[in-house]
């Protein structure tokens, strides 16, 4: 380990005398685990300036984050967002670059203009030369201020089913956007309620008469001049959220607006059926394990000065934003089962499904329970009931498809079944990447060590979790269940030891978790106490509401009143 | 079904024809249905007259309650609650009768003063005939305010660890309050914060130096003449929180606050060991319920305006107050281990554990899916469950304390099993009670009929969501899992015909369910969209921050800044 860790936050390194001793014997180098977790000791450096330079200007202070509305929030990110633009252009660090990355994670996220990156982003890659040459030195300049207009209020994850319309004017060159019905509203989009100039509008392509299909178009919504809406169009914020309400999520009514041909973009390509399932165990695996954790602290992890709920606030929306995990989960399903009757004809399947052309094991074969910890077994059972779940799925679908049914219909009749296959897929892939990734930090012993019990804890807690999965058929016996759990009980224990040293690997500053219970010197107590007493409930007007209401009901009683 | 049911709403008519169309042809007497839920037609009849007077009185609007900070909450909660007990003055409402309860389910329960209650109904409780005199008049009169100090800043669920101290000095014939460190104050007690001018506190009782125990006391916290803090007293509130806002959770810090003997209540007495373990798993089952509700709703779930943000955010709460699920199932768990010794050696155990004596069935016998639709099937392979799942954790238990171990620190080693125990009883019992439920409405045909419908999916879904307990000992196949997965998804078809009317049999109006999405003539995407448009965000200084912020930044260009 490190001499001396790199000082966490401006508090001073008064601990916690029970985190301090957990501190005290971690069974690694924590500073070399951070080196690994950051891509290297460069990456370790770069993101460490930025944090610095981030946490000592005091306009980047996230206080009061806790205590604001919806609109002062949103002021407090455009302001950040303005401030960090602005620092940025002095420090020459790039939109593209990893310092930007670094801001944003120090920002915990809570800054504005994040979509103009991703209408940048979209131009570079959908237009040509002379539309690139145009757009991008006024995006970059902050001329214009870009978003990304995809969402409708009736239409989300299923893109072809947009109801917003261009139509070719031959006449004048000009594609009419228009919003034909209210589910056709664009809702949703980032950036777009209150801030944006322009935006990239989604739409179907009408060319005398005939539809070509969803295409986007750069399309101004609001006047440079005054930041008027644009002639025919109707822009709003779409109100309160469960979280992200520095984001000024929009909605945008379009009618009868004209653009020049030359802002059509000419391509479009939204996600690999692979990576689709995989974004959608992830995101599930990482709420649920937030809100064990949040539930964990009690009723303090129910403070919103614990961090913890909008740290769950924010997870949650990843399971819906880029394609609802359902919807995902089931295209890799779609293309689980296509390489599954590829495999078994023996044609070629691509590296990540070939383990459905290999023989499947029978049975475990396990008789000692230190046995299953050994990467080999667990890896080669999620294996094997990967195979199982699919096979059993794709033979229902099979076998209503045999007896007459419609093909749409009978997909439609297994989504449970279907669904559930994409997982056990995604979560094998998982388990096996984890194997082999930890099997690659031979050089470093203690971190090899900490990490295989990690995996054999995640590959073991999904078992113990789902054991109906791996008893269905035999695979494993109840004795083996039972084995299994013991050996899962074992090793929280050993986990545990480094439970503190793996949390710091990770370097988050108390800045950037600005969580009254989750700080590096550990005094939660002091901390809720200290920042409940800040709140405005406690300073803002807090006797208006016994002068206007508590006085006359205590002076008068209720005979009175 | 009655010919014309109840309007729900201020709004017209004009349904959704989506809608319009599930309601038409329900498979049972919605209306029946409602005041078996309602506990009889004379309940309906008076929660329906209540909600008519709550909802056409203004001051009870909750339209902007997505929009309110914790400030504006709070302000809210207390003017709503002023003028509700005004009215119920003038209605001859008791707080202690039913229109009282239906009063606050209109509400959606944001009103103040809840704690005030159960002030009342603790001194009823706990204290003699001459306190109650003293007490209860000015607390029915609001002369003074009540709440109920019990958890503290590092104690909650275990009473017993609680530090706030009372001594008694003999000379005086007083009690001395004190908060001899942080970790004593109070924290959380409802209406505390801002509102309360007494409150029970419970403390360590010490006489003559030695300590006996946790007892509760009245202190007065506020002055009645100006509600300044009395003296030794530092009150506030603890801040925003997941949800709950319009409620004052408060700190108390106590210094030498002094109190008459008289002021001591007599009795204690906060829950039996099975309702503990019932408590925790239906919070736990609604919690996840919503929350699959929510998702299922996509990206509108997310926002506030569709009512299940506040929904989650508010049944998450239940899963820590009034005892934390994990440690109410520990409890129970220890009950259960207990009696299932108790069973074995032939002495006798209360009712609800009765099934413990009786000999355990070996193996499900069912070969056809239909027959899973058993109530006695599935009760009987909840009950196997249940006892298999008991017996184990019991034996691990025993064979670590014949090893050699503490009592305490086999406990522990235990707990993961133990909770998994009391979780398994208490699935069983409520399959069981929902069973026998279903049983007695034989005079109801209809209803009997959709409901042993939603009893069989209820129970086929917990045996779907964990196989592994039900194939663990081989007391069913896989086969039979196969079989019952079939049933369950036969079910969804079945039930889902009668959803919209089992929804609408709940007879929530939309005023209480305040949500966008949760209405009776389901426009959602027209009151998305009505509603958005009023937020604060469209309406409120909107242009300011384009003024500060973006102006300067589009007109200068990062150069310029």
């Amino acid at each position: 380990m490190a001499p001396t860790r790199y000082l966490r936050s401006s508090a001073s390194r008064d601990v916690n005398p029970d985190l301090d001793i957990e501190r005290k014997t971690p069974s690694f180098d924590v500073e070399k685990l951070t080196t690994i977790l950051d891509g290297g000791a460069e990456n370790t450096r770069v993101r460490r300036a930025v944090e610095a330079v981030i946490h000592s200007d005091p306009v980047f202070s996230r206080e009061d984050k806790y205590f604001l509305s919806q609109n002062e929030s949103y002021e407090a990110a455009v302001k950040k967002a303005v401030h960090l633009k602005k620092m940025m252009h002095q420090m020459k660090w790039s939109w593209a670059g990893s310092e930007c990355k670094y801001c944003n994670r120090a920002l915990g996220g809570e800054v504005a203009f994040t979509l103009h990156n991703i209408f940048m982003e979209s131009i570079l890659a959908l237009s040509t030369d002379e539309q690139t040459a145009k757009w991008i030195p006024l995006a970059e300049n902050y001329r214009i201020l870009g978003s990304y207009a995809q969402t409708e209020l009736g239409h989300g994850t299923y893109i072809r089913g947009f109801e917003t319309t261009a139509t070719f004017n031959i006449s004048t060159q000009e594609f009419v956007l228009n919003t034909p019905k209210i589910s056709a509203m664009k809702w949703w989009p980032g950036d777009l309620g209150r801030s944006a100039t322009h935006t990239v509008v989604f739409a179907q392509l009408y060319i005398k008469g005939k539809c070509y299909g969803v295409h986007p178009f750069i399309v101004q919504i609001r006047s440079l001049h005054d930041h008027s809406p644009a002639p025919g169009v109707t822009v709003g914020d779409i109100g309160p959220k469960m979280d992200f309400n520095h984001i000024d999520n929009g909605y945008l009514l379009l009618q009868d607006v004209r653009v020049p041909r030359e802002n059509m973009l000419s391509r479009f390509c939204e996600l690999h059926a692979f990576s689709s399932g995989l974004k959608a165990i992830v995101t599930e695996h990482s709420t649920a394990g937030v809100e064990t954790c949040r539930k964990a602290c009690g009723g303090h992890g129910y403070s919103l000065l614990s961090g913890l709920p909008s740290l769950y606030t924010r997870l949650a929306a990843s399971c819906t934003y880029e394609g609802e995990n359902t919807v995902l989960l089931l295209q890799t399903a779609r293309f689980l089962v296509k390489c599954l009757g590829a495999a078994r004809s023996g044609q070629p399947v691509p590296p990540s499904v070939a383990y459905l052309s290999a023989v499947n094991s029978e049975r475990c074969l396990v008789r000692d329970k230190r046995d299953l910890l050994q990467p080999d077994v667990y890896v080669e059972a999620y294996r094997h009931v990967a195979i199982r779940v699919l096979s059993s799925a794709a033979a229902k679908l099979q076998a209503l498809v045999q007896s007459g049914a419609e093909q749409h219909e009978a997909w439609h009749q297994c989504t449970v079944q279907l669904v559930h296959a994409a997982k056990a897929h995604c979560h094998y892939h998982v388990v096996k990447s984890f194997a082999e990734a930890v099997e690659k930090l031979g050089q470093e012993a203690g971190i090899q060590r900490i990490m295989k019990h990690l995996c054999g804890l995640f590959a073991l807690h999904g078992i113990f979790s789902n054991t109906g999965d791996f008893l269905h058929d035999g695979y494993i016996s109840g004795d083996q269940v039972d084995m299994m759990t013991a050996s899962y009980l074992d090793l929280l224990a050993i986990v545990r030891k480094d439970a503190v040293p793996l949390v710091d690997a990770f370097d988050f500053t108390d800045e950037t978790l600005n969580s009254a219970l989750g700080s590096y010197d550990g005094h939660v107590y002091r901390r809720l106490y200290q920042w409940a007493r800040k709140s405005p409930s406690n300073t803002k007007q807090a006797n208006q509401v016994y002068e206007n209401y508590l006085k006359p009901l205590f002076q008068n009683g209720l005979s009175k009143l």
